[in-house]
């Protein structure tokens, strides 16, 4: 994990009875806050993140590395730090300063690795909620969700109904296609599939790097668009990489292989399994008979906004219209956009033009 | 390799100067044929096969056994045997009959595995062809190539631009997007992962199962659609597999693990990533500056009829136009067929009420 000066943590006093049926004590949870808390508190948003990012969405003075979302958080961005007060929370189960499986079980003295219990959205987001309250915050201005983020927006608002006053969904879904159930699956296949896996009992001199690479190039497959791709490589050879067996001969396969040196030993690989499942299992739905409408219409939601892009593959744009279409008919204004990005699911990282306007002007 | 005893075998006389180089001798191939062929021997087709298909596309009175193409081929089905004699060849460097990587290297008396050389499609092209000259064709009614299978036909018409007078295209390309080159170098890269890779020298018992799993799953990933999933599978749970760490929680998982297994042990590793690389490095239009139509307008065609699916993202719509628009700059008479089926890419193995009557109507 890198330092992050600007990271607070909070320790929970009491266990969380997860969804799935078991307890966790000694939660710690870290996260990271902008802007000032006005005197009624009033003016909190609570950004919840996607798979992989920890809570260091953007720079300030105490840390000025760039973060996640940078173009999107800070003073006269989108997300203007001048008038809200942000808080971003590394999710429970993630491995970047809160409690998950790759910290340390007290009960044993080792990492918690599989011993850790089934991890659900509902978790991440009572454990975010908590961080919230301990700031003496009772409603949010506004909940904030891209990616896994969103899902894990809609997991708060049906255990707390009251939690938020407007909600912002990027790219997200009430619950999964098969299609993207499938994608995950075969990443956490690949992981577990490494040698190296040896049952979650890897160790950092074999870690299961080969698995993790394979899962993250699939990731990065599933996050862009063969539109951008055609844009950007389209049949350029590589000189980055020496030839493989496999291949290593287009530029698009050396970005593949650039972008999964990255991410291997900056990600956990159990952390990343009980992740990627949660968002696999998550049903916004499951309470209310399969009706996200009636789950939405117990909130006290008075307004949203819902994006999304149309060369989404994992997150497909039909399903920004779903949630807005349940949103509506909940009676809560709701708008959407739906954007014809080339950048697929990532999108909301990177194409600010699109994406920073209708927030900015959301939450004017 | 299953018995099919309608499968004839030829052995070449000559050895092959191989398109990347390297020369191959005593090369076998299997082939399959259905109909008679007329006396002037004027109404030939070849069938040219995606990626894993053998030469058994279709049954006969020799070999009732089912075959790939079933539906489209035979007598008074819309590639009719009555009207026409058709051959369907097992590509070079497959492991249905014809010599590849799986077969004996008769100069060492061993597998060939990786000692094999570098194949390409211009090769598998120019092998069928001389099956067709084995058998005193000397032009062909029509050739036909479904996927890979289309993209062979094209190398065909580059090497031997008299080769035929009629194309049928099908949900191929004339050279691959940056898209379908990551999703076929992750399936490699996974094959070649797996510890019982070995360098390509793997034991009947210790084959590469896992990575020939997860390259199949993948496989399936990238040839179904979303849609059909969603309509098929949704969010269904499973018990046909015991649930694993990473998950088999859904029915989608599981029709994965199944199309997986079907496929483990019936092709050959080896052969899928000396198939796979070549259909990466295909250029139609590499001996024409850039130019397919050029390319095409050396040739004696006709008419062709190209045709492909909208939810296909391996070979996308976009490419089929692209195709069709080529064979029209050339002056070629070309009807372009843009279906809406669901099944993506293996949509021409399934939606026979789609593929099957404008094929019938072409040939007729």
């Amino acid at each position: 994990m890198q330092n992050h000066p600007a990271t607070r943590t909070l320790r929970l006093q009491h266990p969380i009875s997860l969804y799935r049926g078991d307890q966790l004590s000694n939660i710690t949870l870290a996260y990271e806050c902008w802007g000032q808390l006005n005197n009624d508190k009033s003016n909190a948003i609570l950004l919840l993140t996607g798979l992989s990012p920890g809570a260091h969405a953007a720079a300030s003075q105490a840390d000025p590395e760039v973060g996640w979302w940078e173009q999107m958080l800070g003073s006269g961005k989108p997300i203007d730090t001048d008038n809200y007060f942000v808080i971003c929370v590394n999710s429970l189960g993630s491995c970047k300063g809160s409690t998950g499986p790759a910290s340390l079980n007290p009960a044993t003295g080792r990492t918690w690795r599989l011993d850790f219990p089934e991890l659900a959205l509902e978790d991440i987001a009572e454990s975010a909620w908590q961080v919230v309250q301990s700031l003496g915050i009772n409603q949010l201005a506004c909940l904030i969700g891209p990616s896994m983020g969103g899902m894990t927006a809609l997991a708060l608002l049906k255990q707390h109904p009251d939690c938020a006053q407007q909600l912002i969904s990027i790219s997200s879904a009430s619950a999964a296609t098969p299609f993207s159930i499938a994608i995950r699956s075969l990443q956490r296949e690949a992981i577990v599939s490494d040698p190296n896996w040896q049952n979650g009992q890897y160790t950092d001199n074999r870690w299961p790097v080969s698995g993790m690479r394979l899962a993250r190039k699939l990731g990065m497959i599933s996050y862009r668009s063969a539109a951008e791709w055609l844009e950007r490589f389209d049949r350029q050879p590589q000189d980055h990489f020496p030839p493989t067996m496999y291949g290593m001969n287009f530029a698009v396969e050396s970005y593949l292989e650039a972008q999964a040196q990255k991410f291997i030993g900056q990600f956990d690989p159990v952390c990343y399994v009980y992740l990627s499942r949660a968002m696999d299992w998550f049903d916004a739905s499951d309470q209310h008979a399969g009706s996200v409408s009636d789950m939405l219409r117990q909130t006290s939601l008075e307004g949203a906004l819902v994006m999304g892009v149309d060369t989404d593959l994992l997150f497909p744009l039909s399903q920004q219209k779903d949630i807005a279409n349940a949103l509506q008919t909940a009676d809560i204004q709701t708008e959407l956009h739906a954007l014809d990005s080339i950048q697929g699911h990532d999108a909301f990282l990177i194409d600010m033009d699109s994406f920073g306007p209708p927030v900015a002007q959301f939450l004017a």
